[in-house]
């Protein structure tokens, strides 16, 4: 963790010096007439853009919340790992490492064929597979998730706050805005929960208002798809019980009773039960129909015969009926005009795509979707991508929503199909157990793969680094870093700060008297050509935009950092002060060596073009300095100011 | 991280709920005529048993301070492996290793024999042996210590915050105190900075006042030992270096400019220096010399040369001289009184020991101070046990302070002595990193052992747990915990709340059906005889006092949580729900075997007994159940309440 870098401040290092244009807290908050960015609602998916948003002084954000506070149970739970490595950028990963609960074994419980009253478990699974990833499955409260995001906010520069008790009621773009003549083309119509309106103009407008959205409404969006008309319910319950398993996660199928599902949660007592509570009728709807938490307690507890739940405490509970439906597009832009207009309005998470909460992915791919959003919009506000830049969020999360409501659908059937007898005597894996097995790298959210795009290269020479495949996320490694022979996980280098990363992999030629990588760096930091020199601003730090890391085969004490070329030991912040975190090498006492875990070339060595929101871009050779500079150009917008090589910041050209 | 057994409560797991006499935050605050402890001194001796003691609403407790409010900068910073161990059961443990530079390695440097006005580097050495610890060796400002203390305290039920602008003047101890017939007999007189005064009569007062410690000039102790006559300068600094290991920790001598010591520090740019400032006259002292920063800063150049520090900012500095001193006695009950008295006025920390700051010593053994005496304090005032086992903490933390005094003296001594020529020209390793790696174990804060005593059993079997030094700290390993296959270190289950552990291994015999765990278990939670019977109050959790653990030798998936006794998974708490988190088991999956690791009798397997501290009290068979019994009846008092053993709670006998 680096901090101190424009002097020293006591306290949390977390606390970031506020802003001049900072929120005052406990001040009577006045409405603004304009802002950059308004975002509606404070779920996972918004939230999670905020807290991206919030770090920028030059941005103005507003995010609006129609309840009056913040949610304080309930709803989502599921943390997939890849989320979890998102945590980890927004700098609150050991936190919830710390406090949630940890998914380790998925238990699977079927009929006993000798009394089919009566179940038995069937199968065991490691639920992250070795190496999937450095971080776990958790499952903890979305409201604590909230509150770890709002934490980030308000330790931000701006001091970031939401405005509750304000619900976004619609909102209408300016005619002119296609062509980005107006900086905030957005009139949107908020509103009190007494009644009251208010208008704001918005440059961009976000809409993570939920399956109910009226962004979404006012952009003309609709949600297709199959209510599949099977109610379920769930409840967050303290209790005893004699079920073995009861501190594991479990899929239960009972012989005539229906399904469960047993997730236990944060703190060692609590946990929550999906239950399945009898078919609907087509023309039915849950709401119709009196289900009350004690109906699942009962049908949990015939499920789960001979095994029994004491319940002490109702935490929370719901009743709700599986829905599998998708926006056709998830901004105002129709497919027509993508070549003549640019979008200003976007929805995200349960707004654009809703699915069943059991593969416990909805939280996470919510987050997912402003993860993708966040950077891209940060990009253009500042000026350093062209507004077209953003008909990627569309293209890539669209894409990736289909698959999660397509495999949530498929889950759901599977789940509620009947036993066959291979499966019901152990002749067979059982299904429920098999497709969970096949969906592991799914619901661990690790299987998003974004298409070849300007952000996402066609050319990458995916030999040079075979575990890292390109379009799906950098997956980290551990490696030891050479100024203080730290051992760390390289992916944590990683934060959300909208910043690319280069990762240049060492080939054997490279050491610590020169090579490539030394050639690459010089380049960089040098060469009118390089993207670094290009697209960085002379009031910014050499690595604002591009931020280049090495990693070296040798073992630490090989490697001497004033070898280094400059760019990877910049010095930055208002003291100039050297930032010596950019140079790392093998694992060698430990033995995890990252070039063998990820396929990395050993001979040639390799860079890794990684995306800010951590999914690979690009992989090169490290004398492909001209293919870099395309890839940049590709989508960065050339700044005024070249930078000054021999210092590390910028000075006017 | 356990939570919710009271039921569920939203928001931060580490916010406890208020207790009914909890501090109001903002409010007046009235100075009390009477409280059961009082501590002078926000430092970290004073802090560390606050802390202890907050968690304890039946417990009052003052801490007091001269100063306006917490320090910001400066003091300490190093805190080793023993104190990382400590933080871990407050709770923050993750925190500072997240914030914190690691010390991984150390570096030595030495006049260049060509070229004796250089420096060179002549070895380079692991700063934390291979599982010495499960945590680092790590440096961070104190006030962020201090902060993280002040954290625990404030979301304690307690809400405990310190009196500021307020000290300790003098006390006096009521004569009948001895016999112990006044509950409050210390009366103390406090003074705020304007000169007002106010007396408080305590029940104990506790002097972490430090080296000019009014609280033990009024029991009458004196410092005693040598003031070296050595000027030594520190100075926490921003600055840049083209010095090759600027970013770890250095011991530097230098050929004729004297000695340096380098210590990175937290946030990646920050780090400090202590500079060996010329030798003092005998009747010299520091006062009266002008030495300032620019001094330092300047004799750091002229050791380091050919190396150089550019400086940026200058966050604290300090001129001292080096001063080993000891008082006679802890407590206020002079050496031939202690069987007719019983102490009532404690000092801590400087207070009763100094010493120089190099070996980073003396945040750790103060530290280790009060969390050797918090649990004592609040065993004696919740009725535990008598009050004579007060007379521990001088006995045992006395020892440990002669111990730091003697070795940081010979370590002063070794660094200023002169180098000879085998250790310039490299035919030997030099004395002081000799030295250096002798001490590991000792700077670690892992040598502190203490005597055998009603405390640390005389009769401990050593061979059942050759890894577990009687006396010494309880040393973590790898354990997986069989309700949901969590690995972790079993060492983290202790938290900083007073209770005493029993860690059950099994032997050869022990298995989910039965053997000689179940036999313990069940004779603890049954006999009369059984110290968890005779010991623990009807209104008290039955682990509250004492914490029974089982370690299995088979993986978590051969044993079942519904075979094991009551007594290891007890319903607890306001809901009588079942604790999950008792039974543990070996780490097959990475190998790590903790019974291989510490030496644990395979066959026999054995119980180890380990104080509220950390520290290992006692060793024995399993089915030594009497001796157990004799043990714990050193030292606890019977409450009036028997244990109901069907339940976990207990019942009126």
């Amino acid at each position: 963790m680096q901090y101190y870098v424009d002097g020293f401040r006591p306290g949390d290092p977390d606390l970031k010096p506020a802003a001049d244009n900072a929120a005052t807290p406990d001040s009577g908050r006045v409405i603004p007439d304009e802002v950059d960015v308004l975002i509606a609602g404070c779920g996972p998916a918004g939230l999670c853009l905020a807290a991206q948003l919030a770090q920028f002084p030059d941005i103005t954000t507003m995010i609006v919340e129609p309840k009056p506070g913040p949610i304080e149970k309930g709803q989502a739970d599921g943390v997939n790992v890849r989320s979890m490595e998102m945590f980890q950028a927004f700098g609150f990963g050991e936190t919830v490492k710390r406090e949630a609960y940890w998914v380790n074994q998925t238990n699977f419980w079927m009929p006993d064929p000798d009394n089919p009253a009566n179940i038995r478990r069937v199968g065991r699974q490691q639920d992250v597979a070795d190496d999937q990833s450095e971080m776990p499955h958790t499952l903890v409260n979305q409201a604590r998730i909230h509150q770890l995001f709002l934490d980030v906010m308000r330790k931000s520069p701006t001091r970031l706050e939401p405005d509750y008790d304000l619900s976004v009621q619609t909102l209408h773009i300016d005619a002119d805005a296609g062509a980005g003549s107006t900086d905030h083309p957005v009139t949107v119509t908020l509103a009190r929960g007494d009644g009251t309106t208010m208008t704001v103009r918005a440059g961009y407008v976000v809409g993570a208002d939920g399956a109910r959205s009226n962004v979404r409404k006012a952009i003309g969006g609709h949600l297709h798809g199959d209510a599949a008309h099977q109610a379920w319910g769930v409840m967050d319950i303290l209790a005893n019980s004699d079920f073995p398993d009861i501190r594991m996660k479990n899929l239960i199928t009972s012989a005539s009773e229906g399904n469960l599902l047993i997730l236990p949660r944060e703190g060692g007592y609590l946990f929550r039960m999906y239950v399945e509570l009898d078919k609907l009728n087509p023309d039915e709807r849950v709401a119709n129909r009196n289900l009350d938490v004690s109906d699942m307690i009962a049908a949990a507890n015939r499920i789960m015969a001979p095994y029994s739940i004491d319940v002490k405490e109702v935490v929370w509970w719901s009743v709700y009926e599986i829905g599998h439906r998708l926006t056709d597009r998830f901004d105002d832009v129709p497919e027509g005009e993508t070549a003549t207009r640019n979008p200003r309005v976007f929805t995200a998470g349960d707004a654009c795509h809703t699915h069943s909460p059991k593969a416990g992915q909805g939280m996470n791919v919510s987050m997912g979707d402003t993860f993708n959003l966040g950077w891209k919009l940060i990009q253009v506000l500042k000026g350093r991508s062209d507004p077209a830049l953003l008909h990627s969020y569309t293209a890539e999360r669209r894409t990736e929503a289909k698959r999660l409501v397509e495999t949530d659908h498929k889950w759901a059937r599977i789940m509620s199909a009947p036993l066959d007898d291979d499966e019901l005597d152990g002749r067979e894996m059982p299904r429920f157990q098999k497709h969970f097995i096949e969906n592991l790298e799914f619901t661990g959210g690790l299987a998003v793969r974004y298409d070849p795009s300007t952000l996402t290269s066609v050319d990458a020479q995916q030999a040079l680094a075979t575990g890292q495949p390109v379009g799906k996320r950098f997956h980290s490694a551990p490696v030891v870093r050479v100024a203080d022979a730290m051992a760390l996980q390289l992916g944590h280098v990683a934060q959300a700060d909208a910043r690319w990363r280069i990762y240049a992999f060492g080939g054997k030629a490279d050491g610590t008297k020169g090579g490539r990588i030394h050639a690459l760096a010089d380049w960089l930091a040098t060469d009118p050509a390089s993207p670094v020199r290009r697209y960085t601003r002379s009031d910014e730090d050499i690595d604002a935009v591009i931020d280049l890391r090495a990693v070296f085969q040798q073992s630490f004490d090989q490697i001497a950092m004033p070898d280094m070329p400059p760019l990877l030991r910049p010095e930055k912040g208002a003291l100039g002060l050297r930032d010596h975190e950019k140079v790392f090498c093998v694992d060698h006492k430990t033995g995890q060596d990252i070039y063998k875990m990820r396929g990395i070339d050993r001979h040639q060595g390799c860079m890794i073009v990684v995306r800010p929101d951590q999914y690979v871009a690009h992989i090169l050779p490290l004398d492909a300095h001209g293919a870099l500079a395309d890839f940049f150009a590709g989508f960065l917008l050339p700044q005024d100011h070249a930078v000054k090589p021999d210092r590390g910041r910028a000075v006017p050209a």
